[in-house]
């Protein structure tokens, strides 16, 4: 079954750069220091690799869903320069049974091995692995798999580095796959004082850019008292969500609307 | 297996604007204010997509068997206007396997994929996951297909809004797909005051529109008193029994034999 | 697999009339109030298909094993005068994998709703879903199927009634198939005062019908005593046994060897 | 599979007269009171099916390993003389898969359809089960045939007799299977006064008839008080050890050397 | 898949004469009192056999790992002189298939039935069984099996003994294995009592025969302290890493040697 | 399936000297009194098997991740000097179903059994065994395939060595694999006073050897007492790491580098 999946993997599969770009859609802002030092520690693993010092590097990037997890390491990638570089996503690969996967998962890191210099993003592992807390479920094929080519050295002379990225921490620990990185870090939610430093996200995705001030000093400072904690991915859709409210209004009934969106209409959110 | 059953899907799966009407078969009907700002915020979100704000909304209306969940999706995705909208729903797919209705799936969202603006609802999603408590059991490759296209982009340029319904809450939790959909709203039950509002329903699927006035203002109030939480589905069949009732009686006899049979007749209902 | 089960199903899969016959070998004798009670509740909803007033009515039997929820159902089933009324049965499935029984219970319902007024018997929905207390186990795709067929409106202009026998009320609440009725009655055992105005049951199944006044008044009242519940079903199995013992004796032998032998022989029933 | 498995199944399955004789080796002898009751009863229900009293008589033998329930329900359709005798036996599937074993006793029942009077016994229902403790496991496809055959009426005309046996009683019962069987009986084992009366057993099997008298009536007494309770299987098993012991040795030596093995050797029996 | 493994069994499948010899390669040497008794017992009911007593006489030898229950139970085949002796055992089958392995099984017993007196001997059970305690895991097609084999009477006149060896007793009670054995015996560890007696063992397996006198009298009582029960095959072991220490050193050497290694380097065996 | 599998095994599987050499990449250094003490052992046992003592010999080294299990045992199998030494590794076998891996297993011990000397390392057992806690899950055919080539002894005049490693020792206890390996060691992390004595660890890897003393006398000190217990390939990891901070840099300027790296930079290590 696996064998047969194997033959019949397509000669490009993973991600180019293009798809890179699209996990960090929204761009890279800046997101306090403890997003900062992160990238940091990630670059300088970059280094190691390429200064030889070792062939295998694996990092895992483990925080609350929509913590930017997956667009750091698609920026880690880029950044590398490393000549090959792919992302192993569950995305790419739905509806495929697990030898399928596998086989596309193998074909990666085959064809990592051949480059010089190799750099292999494991997004969302849960999603990997077919995850699900009830029971738990899982695919232990997939999971032996990962196992096995988080320790697997590349041949003589050639190096890799691995970021994986998940928010079910805990699961990944059970099963041994946390212990098989080398490294790993915490990429946290934004709190208080990382909210305040975000104001003048600009929504730049759809066509025109358009630069808003959409939180006006007082109101942030009230708004975010309410928020304890929120990733950045949520706190992207808040923006998106008040920049409907306006509707040819002033720019000062932006924020009047955002105020009574943020505070009432979006509390379930 | 999968990859034979995404062959096999025929060009036209999924349903036309004739199958969401039947959704709402018995029409809409005032349901009180709570039914009312739901309906306000899923148009805004409507409203969002076509504003260009954001490439993906997913919405999940939650709340008991009957209380409207699917109605009023069907109404948002008919009121919605955009030119691609289709339900996801196990009925038009019952007995076939998984793989099967994974590739249904996947053959509604990459069709969705091609329209500018797109909107799909997952009805009843439990039925969809072939979820029972008991064990509990469910379809995990529907289950990886749905939490993937929640949280997929579609391509640059497109848009496309998910609405889903369910009436196993707790589960949905649990597995994650609650935390994949961006916004929820829970549909509640009829209370008192909103069946006092109710008074009026017309019975009007049957050939010849019948507007009954089926319960007398004191018999009313009484009944109500009797009923707690009663969903619209339900009230809708307490007022097709007492239909039945009369058989060639009087206006006055609609509303005494309705008075029996609410109490005493139905009281297992 | 379904689907060539689907394939291979015969055009005339259902129960004839003479099928529901057999459903009531022993006829249909007077059970006391409770019994009369539930038969008029279920020709009432057939009135109401009749009537136009719904396109769909599910009707829930439950109660102890032999309480006559099968042989009620039939009774109703063709007292209904509907053209088409089908009795849905595990045990004309025997040995038939899921996949094959789910093909069968789909067809009946197809041709259900090709009919202007339907008739559909689920018997003994507990044996349909293979159920078994221990685990517990049962067919998931069967159970599947009877929840959407029990939700799902026939088309436009066509009515259907299902009936639902089970004596396992407590599983089909769990697994959902309960609240997938929209009514549902308790057919109870006999009690005391039941029994009482039974005598005088006529073994008539074989050949010549014998009128057999089986117990003398006296023994009567005081084996009434004995028995606290008692099912129809076992009370017509004690008759049959009573009426072996005379064997070329006297009425009066009769009762005698009646007596000996439901105090003393048959008391591990 | 099953289709298959029926298909294939040859014309004559199912066990012969010799057959039967071969479940009651050793005969049967007289084994007390609660013995000869059950088997009385048991020949009343083969009256009651001639009679033509009942078209289906279910009768459940259970008891410990080795109390005599297989010979007896053998030794019950020898007596009953009906035209078709079969004995449905795990014994004779060894190996076969599920859906073969389903199709034999489908065959075996629908065989005794055909005839006016028929007997079939369910030898050791755990084993055809292949029920085992751990977990429990067992075959929820033969547990559903034999559930509905036992339920099931013959076609009009037609009287059957079934006889099971079992030795995990609680098991049955938890399944439904005890349920299913209109009459039970407990085979229980013998205790000292019924091994008292045995003494005298006639190893009889072997070639040549040896009437021994292996107990003196002291070391009977004595021995006795030591068992509480013992299987006349496990009872015969003793004898034949006893009789090995002698060799050539004298009347009274068999005595003494049974003695000795009674007491020391057997012990862990 | 059974009966397609069961014509594919070789016709000569089991264990020859020689093969009986490989499971006692280190012979049998006097294992004190309690080894002597099973084996007189086992050798009485071989008479049993022969003296056609019992057309089936089955027998368990169950105790730790290595106490010799595989030896014994070959010991026993050879004495036995019969016809046919066969070993059933899990080495000859690895990598097989339920199915296969069940075939083997039935090949075995089926040629058993052939002979006029057979003797069969079913080593390591659990392995047979492919028993894992975690959940616990075993094969129920091979349990099955067994349970009917152990208690099916070969046709009249052929006689059939079979030895049983296990050391997981508790598992074989829990799923009924040790039930259907007509008797059983523990082979137990050697305690210091019996150590003391195998003083002398001859590693004799080795091309040329060494009578070895490993442990200085005074040096094996003090070992003997420490040791409080140990199999007869680590005992092995012991002396044969004992016979690596010296290396052309004296006999005195050997014992200073075997000293050093008993009480430091084996602690850990 | 697997006898499939055993007939598509190339006749080259199984790791050659290469191989080896692989498993202990960064050499073998110093580790302290229980590294050696271990090795020292581990030669004896193959004194035993060269000198005829034994035909089978199997040893298990256990402890946790990165302690030198495997380096360890691919360093016995080098200077074991056997004709032939081979390695059973998971890695080679990624993605294989059990079946397969059963087939490659099987095939590397029945060439063993061909050559007079035979060495075979299971390395990683619980990756042999696709273990994963959860559940817990495991290949049952894989692991009573080890369980009993564990045990088999080989043919007539071959001996076997078998070295197992694994980091999950209370898991292969449970399932019998511990209990049937005949020795077991445990290889530990390295404590406060192996670490001290490590440093000069040579970062030999990388094309040209540099020596690296990259710690010097008192950091090392004061960093060693912040480590509690660390294995051997963490402590590789470190170095290189460090090795990473100077860039050209001065010596002293690769302390002070390594000095905040170890304490701030890794502690998430
Ligand atoms: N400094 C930043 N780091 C990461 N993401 C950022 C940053 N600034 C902006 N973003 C934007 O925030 C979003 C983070 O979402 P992302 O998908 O990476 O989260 P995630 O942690 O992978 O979530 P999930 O657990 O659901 O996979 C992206 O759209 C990205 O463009
Ligand atoms: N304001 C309203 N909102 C929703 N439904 C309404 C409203 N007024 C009338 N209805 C009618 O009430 C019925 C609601 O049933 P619907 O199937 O939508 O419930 P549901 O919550 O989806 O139930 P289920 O959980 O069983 O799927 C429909 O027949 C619809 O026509
Ligand atoms: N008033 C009555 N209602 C129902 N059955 C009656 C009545 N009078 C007589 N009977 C007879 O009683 C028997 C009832 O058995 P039936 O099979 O219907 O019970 P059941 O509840 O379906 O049992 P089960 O739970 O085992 O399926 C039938 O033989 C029927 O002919
Ligand atoms: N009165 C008797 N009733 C039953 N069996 C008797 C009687 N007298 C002697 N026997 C002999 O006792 C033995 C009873 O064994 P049998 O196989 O019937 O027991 P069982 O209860 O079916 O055991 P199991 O539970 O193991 O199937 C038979 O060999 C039978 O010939
Ligand atoms: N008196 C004896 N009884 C049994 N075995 C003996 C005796 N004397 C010496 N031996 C030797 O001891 C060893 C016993 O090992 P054996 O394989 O029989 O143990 P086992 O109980 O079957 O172990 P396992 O439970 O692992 O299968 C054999 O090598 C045998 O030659
Ligand atoms: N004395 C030593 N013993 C073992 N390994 C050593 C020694 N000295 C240096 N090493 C190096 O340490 C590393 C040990 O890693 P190895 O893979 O053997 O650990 P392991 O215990 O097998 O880990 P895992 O449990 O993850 O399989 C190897 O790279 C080896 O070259
Ligand atoms: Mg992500
Ligand atoms: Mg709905
Ligand atoms: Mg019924
Ligand atoms: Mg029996
Ligand atoms: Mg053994
Ligand atoms: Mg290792």
């Amino acid at each position: 079954d696996f064998l047969n999946a194997l033959h019949e993997v397509g000669p490009a599969f993973g991600a180019s750069m293009d798809d890179l770009e699209r996990r960090r859609l929204n761009g890279i802002i800046d997101c306090g220091e403890r997003h900062k030092r992160i990238q940091e520690r990630a670059l300088l693993l970059v280094e190691q690799i390429k200064d030889n010092q070792s062939p295998l590097v694996t990092y895992l990037l483990e925080g609350p869903s929509g913590s930017g997890k997956t667009a750091m390491a698609a920026t880690i990638g880029i950044e590398s320069d490393f000549p090959y570089v792919k992302i192993i996503s569950a995305e790419s690969m739905i509806g495929l049974g697990e030898a399928s996967k596998c086989a596309q998962i193998v074909k990666v890191f085959e064809d990592a091995y051949k480059s010089q210099l190799s750099f292999i993003i494991l997004d969302d592992i849960e999603r990997l692995l077919e995850y699900v807390p009830v029971g738990p479920r899982f695919s232990n094929l997939i999971l032996q798999t990962l196992l096995l080519f988080l320790k697997r050295l590349p041949p003589k002379g050639k190096s890799l580095m691995v970021i994986g990225t998940t928010s079910v921490m805990d699961f990944l620990e059970t099963v041994g796959i946390f212990g098989a990185f080398s490294i790993s870090d915490h990429v946290p939610n934004l709190d208080r004082e990382d909210v305040k430093k975000v104001k003048g996200i600009s929504v730049s995705r759809f066509g025109v850019l358009k630069q808003l001030d959409v939180f006006c000093e007082n109101e942030l400072d009230y708004a975010v008292e309410e928020v304890n904690e929120i990733s950045i991915k949520k706190l992207y859709m808040l923006v998106e969500m008040a920049a409907v409210g306006p509707k040819g209004k002033s720019a000062k009934a932006i924020q009047s609307g955002q105020e009574k969106i943020d505070l009432n209409f979006f509390s379930s959110i």
